[in-house]
């Protein structure tokens, strides 16, 4: 049977609830964890689930933050110092990546209270994430205040790009299956995945075919 | 092996091949069919990769346009009538789904080129996928141009919410996975998922637990 809500429905839900709800209903997510620092150079490390990609040229990724979350330290260490990582999460270490959401106090390095190490590299100011097979290093661009709820989206532009070479396709695709790279839904469900197949570019009027994942290597 | 990209390495990539790199590095993504419906009555269906949720109260939903592509049917739709639906996409319809990112004349709908059949219930004026389970109705709130690349999101509040009774969680997650809701990788790879498990309420130190998933019925 399907259940249907109306948007009084929704309101009139208990907070907790619609939060897991909504959280729920826009479907799989990018999670990943951001590492930032701030300008006496204290570490912050903190897990977020809205990433996504605004364009290719030149490459734009942006986050959401919401304002009444622990999301803070990250959004103002960005806008002091203007640079941070993107760092996927595997199923090694989503366990401590969700650990990095509770309410650590300021001076406390989520670094050092989850066992995820930081790594420095390339001269790029900001940690990356040791146990992270796919690592960007990215330079602040520009701020949105999105005034119906108070979030903020933050757009940064991709600066340095760190990736397992094995997982690299000749068309330029990066096999995120292969990285173990995994997914979210909600507030707090992890999932690895399973490749149904590629497809290619759609025609009006011609049959899609599949398209074998040919690694570089 | 670990391969590393510099920003100047990515700008002098070929186009298509950057726009895989680039699609493929921000994670798993949502992916949805967007209905609507012009003034004239004309439906049109385009698949989305870029849908996150904003916040829950009000409960606001947000999906990306680039100015370059098939997608401005849907957004000089939703401009122009205020409304559309969000359709989360299956295994059993992915591949009419990704058909509707062909380049079709405005006169051709999606709905009818690709056989996924429109649906229309409790007045909602822009048209449902029938062969998807879950289903959002959205009213346009907001549009924001992104003037760093030209692209332009567009937010929405939900107003109605279908989902399968038997996905439902008692503390308001909705399991996708249970539901079948596919996830995707770049411009074109699909993929089921395996959870790993529901983590609790992260606390500063407090262990986390499973949660175990207990549907409604």
């Amino acid at each position: 049977m399907q259940a249907y809500s109306t948007s009084a429905d929704l309101m009139n839900m208990e907070q907790r609830k619609r939060a897991h709800l909504i959280n729920s209903i826009g479907g799989f997510k990018s999670v990943c964890l951001i590492g930032s620092v701030d300008q006496a150079g204290q570490t912050n490390l903190a897990i977020f689930n809205s990433i996504f990609h605004i364009g290719a040229n030149p490459p734009l990724i942006c986050f959401v933050v919401r304002p009444d979350t622990a999301d803070r330290h990250t959004s103002s260490n960005i806008l002091a110092t203007g640079s941070y990582t993107i760092n996927h999460i595997n199923e090694y270490i989503y366990k401590q990546a969700h650990q990095t959401s509770a309410r650590y106090a300021k001076e406390i390095s989520e670094f050092d209270a989850t066992g995820l190490e930081a790594e420095y590299k390339n001269k790029f100011p900001a940690p990356f994430v040791r146990k992270s097979v796919i690592q960007l290093g990215v330079v602040y661009r520009q701020r949105i205040d999105i005034s119906l709820n108070g979030t903020i989206l933050i757009i940064g532009e991709i600066n340095q790009l760190y990736y397992p070479e094995d997982c690299f396709c000749e068309d330029g695709y990066i096999d995120l299956e292969k990285a173990g790279t995994v997914t979210c839904t909600g507030l707090d469900s992890y999932h690895t995945t399973k490749r149904l197949e590629r497809l290619s570019y759609a025609k009006p009027d011609k049959e899609l075919t599949s398209i074998a994942i040919k690694h570089k290597s």
